[in-house]
């Protein structure tokens, strides 16, 4: 753990500059005293791509690599062509700084809704491979705007990438109390990737002898995530996969109000970052509706990267504390909640 | 309209006999008397693969186009190898026979059980389309064994291939009352497949004025399938995304118990394949505890593909109404359900 923290904020566009200003509030407030927290503001997005034409330039990133972790709000806004901030903000700035995990949990807190019926268990970890598969831009068009056009995308898997995201996964599995991690993929069609995954997923699995076992199609996956979530531990997958099953594990398990995620580069050789799963909501943007809790859940994410495991354990429970509470309360501001929240962490 | 079907008939593994044979039953008692029916069945799936080692042979498959259309029951048993009889079977009939069309109607009917709070409205239609994306078997790997391995798969994509498949799922989005169609891709992404996808569903739209549009990413698609399914018209998708999207629209909206599905090449050229969306279900296998609607209501697919619509309008009802009745009752057998659908349609 370290003496002090030195962050690179992105608030981002739409209600990305509320959540992070009370993700920021909690983050100070759960803190250690002799923690020193520095703080840089980057004004990425849709503001900056209008006003210069720039999403994530060479200098940028040398900037945030300066530091020890990024706080993102949002990225992206209708007036920006679709792609434009997804490709050359977030994706760049995922495959430059090796996020090789995406990290995505999704736990049902007591008195949060979901759209299930019976409100089951719910409490798993999606390990989202973010630097390969069909994520890296690979592919291409011969004869365009013709009838005759052909476009290709292609899925690229290797060994390194897929065994250290494995690993990895396996590593948080045995760390939690059921100790179950499950492959999702798609191996009896997709057969080059998927027996690359399945094998090495089956390899690594050697050393790790407690960790229980099994492997699911990602369309069968979707249909136990609606009838047997509670059956999930830890799910490992590949970077598409990935980001199917986390929008649907976030629906289900509370909505994207309350899902948190980070795109973490194990090895530390850059930092990681973390981010709310919402988007910038744009049509709630600046009426301080948004909540924040999302964002604050991934200040614990940060957090706990970073060894500050007690504090992370605050901001979780303080979260799951104020979410039991609403139940039937009047709805409150972004900053209402935040305060809250800094409150508990605090208290 | 023909005066005569001549079927194919695949019973399969598992399940797949049981419930064909009630399929056939409710075939037999919706035709109108004049209509001969006339079936052959076919021993394809597990058994004959371990007795001969073929899946499927050019001389099959000029058995099989001799017919109007094909009844599946399943193709799958734990004792083959992940996916040999999928690729060896499914997928190579669906290529052969150029089933260009995957049709998968979700239809929650009253009575019938959902994972989904509220028991929301839910009548929908998934047009996946089934010859190309990622399902060509293009990829491979070098290296393979090594910790250097690179494996890839390839994601193909025609204007020609997209084309007619948006088309098909704008005739039928015109043909339902609120004539609304939903392209689903990940064009932020998958800029070059999606590119393509977004401009043909644009353009063959000019030709369908009345119908309404929109777009969404198949991660936001998730969340809405659990949130509000009742958004939903007409679905147009891309191969891999239909089979994702299918199985989560099929949860919903009453469990694979009831999904139909159609394999569908509409130029005719070939004969169309119907099925349950359900598998083989060895466990249950041969104890008659399957439950045939799935089938039935494939069947009622394929007698609307060769122009029987009120006989497939009476086994939609029936089926209604058997599933509105079983509500506290005892489970019925296979059989019992078959010869309840039978004499429904014949009354
Ligand atoms: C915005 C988009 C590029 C991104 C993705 O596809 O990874 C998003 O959906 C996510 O899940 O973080
Ligand atoms: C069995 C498999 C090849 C098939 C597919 O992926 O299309 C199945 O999941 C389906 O949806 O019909």
């Amino acid at each position: 753990m370290s003496r002090s923290i030195n962050l690179a904020v992105i608030p981002g566009d739409g209600i990305g500059q509320e959540v992070v200003a009370e993700g920021l509030k909690v983050l100070s407030a759960a803190l250690p005293q002799e923690t020193k927290l520095e703080t840089k503001e980057y004004d990425f997005g849709a503001r900056r791509y209008h006003a210069t034409g720039q999403t994530l330039t060479d200098q940028d990133l040398a900037e945030l690599k300066a530091h020890d972790a990024i706080l993102l709000g949002a990225i992206g806004d209708p007036s920006v062509p679709s792609g434009v901030l997804e490709r050359g903000f977030l994706l760049k700035l995922r495959f430059a700084f090796d996020h090789y995990v995406n990290l995505r949990p999704s736990k049902l807190f007591p008195g949060v809704g979901t759209p299930l019926a019976g409100s089951p268990e719910i409490d798993f970890v999606v390990v989202r491979e973010g630097t390969e598969g069909p994520y890296t831009g690979n592919g291409g068009a011969i004869r365009t705007g013709t009838p005759h056009e052909v476009a290709t995308e292609v899925s690229l898997n290797t060994a390194y990438g897929i065994e250290r995201v494995v690993r990895d996964a396996y590593t948080r599995a045995q760390a939690r109390p059921r100790k179950k991690l499950t492959l999702v993929h798609k191996n009896n069609v997709l057969v080059h990737a998927g027996s690359l995954w399945t094998r090495i997923f089956e390899a690594v699995g050697k050393e790790f002898p407690d960790v229980s076992t099994d492997y699911l199609h990602v369309d069968a996956t979707m249909i136990f995530l609606v009838t047997q979530p509670e059956r999930f531990d830890v799910i490992v997958t590949d970077n598409l996969f990935g980001d199917i099953v986390t929008d649907l594990a976030a629906a289900v398990s509370g909505g994207i109000g309350v899902a948190a995620s980070g795109n973490i580069n194990p090895s530390r050789e850059f930092p990681s970052m973390f981010e709310p799963v919402h988007g910038s909501a744009p049509d709630i943007a600046g009426l301080s509706k948004a909540d924040p809790s999302a964002t604050v859940l991934s200040v614990a994410l940060l957090l706990r990267h970073l060894g500050y495991d007690a504090e992370a354990d605050r901001i979780d429970a303080a979260v799951q504390a104020d979410l039991a509470e609403r139940a039937g309360k009047p709805a409150r501001s972004t900053v209402e909640i935040g305060d809250a929240l800094a409150a508990r962490v605090a208290g």
